[in-house]
């Protein structure tokens, strides 16, 4: 084969704090030869999500192991096979899985058929291919099993979510409307956003956080019978403000804790306020999307219906190149996102 | 009726931190008549909680309304009806519900017939009357659903329990042990509690974290395939070294949590390393043993066979004169009591 370049982003230094641009290198690379049951993915579209920031810390005890220093930063990616030697994913596959930031991959590197974690997908010609990234994907098979596995909700319940206008928040709100008889508040940073909750997605209520001094009296307001489901995308001082506003056995969905990601793992003290749950005969759950892998093939046909038939509405924010990507992720931190955020290397 | 005299311990001042005796006052007072359907009980025994430590602070939101200043520290008691206008709990009757650190305790005061939270208790005679403050009353009532309820242990289970040689954790683990097939570890303050945990109660190990300098470590070695179940007592350090140990899908109760019990009520951080529930999929679940109100009188008589057959263990320490309620309460912080703490006022 001629020789055939790549471009990478290397992680170079673990970030402190907020990620900066010079935590990561560009790096060129010569793309080598495929090994026994080898395939080459080239990444077109790279899922950017706030839990990447934890990927980038040096701690064993996480959900899936550390980037290496010096390695590529890794993310979900949706790539075409573009070279096989593995008969299960022929040349023109469209996979989903881990890959990284840079334009091309090497998957089963170590010689076996099978590659964990590569997922071939189907794709609906109804369907923009970047909604396998997102609402097809794993934001909205995160919205789907946190709602409806962890967060259990009832007819008659309250439903508040925080980080309510992002890619899995929005989602959860619709799955949750769309299951069952009940009430869905949204927390959310913008006028824009709020309104875009209560006016195109249906929920009941949506509260500025960045308008509002005092988080726990407006949740009060806009719970008067207490919370019975919080899925939350936050953490900190929103998940303090809700233990304090919790109904009788509340379920809590640990979903994602954008506001300690960018903390030290060693400084990410927990609510002060926990023992509310006791008082409520309440619940904390965590969950990643993962443990429910079973699963996914045939929950993503569900979510693919229920988008065809307008059941449910998203929003996605596609970045193009690769050069764009470490300023477009710290965006995220920010709220500069609107809906599912992704970088498009090729078509 | 001749004037009779009650000695009443009244709470004079918020403690700070720890609880010290200048916090309280003894007072003599009159007993008043009674007035329609009034109840006189004599309470016979006290019983000592850490969560009482909680009522003396000033904060709305716990699950109880605060004790306020001036007012007789209230208790769980064990009574007996002496005096009675009310024909629901005539003379003799042994009743069981919210009284106070004095001998005399008037209830039912509104003038209403049904007294909300007083219970009477149908006493066996092959059981010791203390027993219905313990093992067949409320410390054994929430080892009970405590464990079963919310921490739904599964055969095969490794089952953690902090505070286990105390009188709800002592009796949880053998409640698991005698329900599942699973290997229970407790942890515990002294060499000679380790020892009676897994001598004469069955568990399979025991931790004296007191010896123990890195609870991280040790719970490693002792659940070498995590934690499924962790009944907490205690919070604080434990439960963050429990978390960094749990198994998949782990089940966290959240029983107590002493540790916090004396700092402020604006200064409990919860634990550092909580997004641990977000990887193992795990949950932390609060509880408190009113919840399951309606199956106490049927929950009871269980706990009394498993007692009369030998099934389930326990120890009190019953300590004679209200003048020793404060220092025996103290003693509960730092580990001082072997098994259920109560205070014995009258036969």
């Amino acid at each position: 084969m001629p020789e055939r370049s790549n471009t990478q982003i290397i992680l170079a230094k673990r970030p402190v704090g907020e990620v900066q641009n010079t935590d990561f290198q560009f790096q060129e690379s010569v793309i080598p030869a495929l090994g026994e049951n080898g395939i080459l993915l080239q990444n077109l579209l790279i899922a950017l999500d706030p839990a990447l920031r934890s990927w980038m810390d040096d701690f064993d005890g996480s959900y899936i192991p550390p980037v290496q220093l010096g390695a590529v930063m890794s993310a979900v990616c949706l790539s075409r096979v573009v070279e096989s030697r593995n008969p299960d994913f022929p040349v023109g596959t469209i996979v989903r899985g881990l890959a990284g930031w840079e334009h091309y991959t090497i998957a089963g590197a170590d010689g076996a058929r099978q590659v964990p974690g590569l997922e071939i997908v189907q794709v609906d010609e109804g369907i923009p291919l970047s909604y396998y990234l997102s609402i097809c994907g794993t934001t909205g098979l995160t919205s789907y099993f946190g709602m409806l596995r962890v967060g259990q909700p009832r007819s008659g319940d309250t439903i508040v979510i925080s980080g309510a206008a992002g890619a899995v928040g929005s989602v959860a709100g619709q799955i949750a409307k769309n299951n069952v008889d009940c009430r869905v508040v949204g927390i959310a940073g913008s006028a824009e956003k709020c309104r875009w909750l209560t006016e195109e997605l249906g929920f009941d209520v949506a509260i500025n956080y960045r308008e509002t001094a005092d988080m726990t009296s407006a949740l009060r307001d806009a719970c008067p019978q207490g919370i019975d489901v919080f899925f939350d995308n936050v953490g900190g001082e929103i998940l303090e403000a809700a233990l304090l506003n919790l109904a009788m056995g509340a379920r809590i969905v640990m979903c994602g804790t954008i506001s300690n990601y960018n903390n030290d793992v060693d400084d990410r003290s927990g609510p002060e306020n926990m023992w509310q749950l006791l008082v409520k005969n309440a619940r904390i759950e965590g969950f990643t999307v993962a443990y429910y892998g079973a699963e996914w093939a045939q929950t993503t046909l569900k979510l693919a219906q229920m988008v065809k038939s307008g059941e449910l509405k998203h929003r996605e924010q596609i970045v193009d190149g690769l050069d764009n990507t470490i300023d477009t992720f710290r965006g995220l931190f920010v709220g500069a996102n609107h809906g599912r955020l992704m970088v498009k290397l090729a078509d």
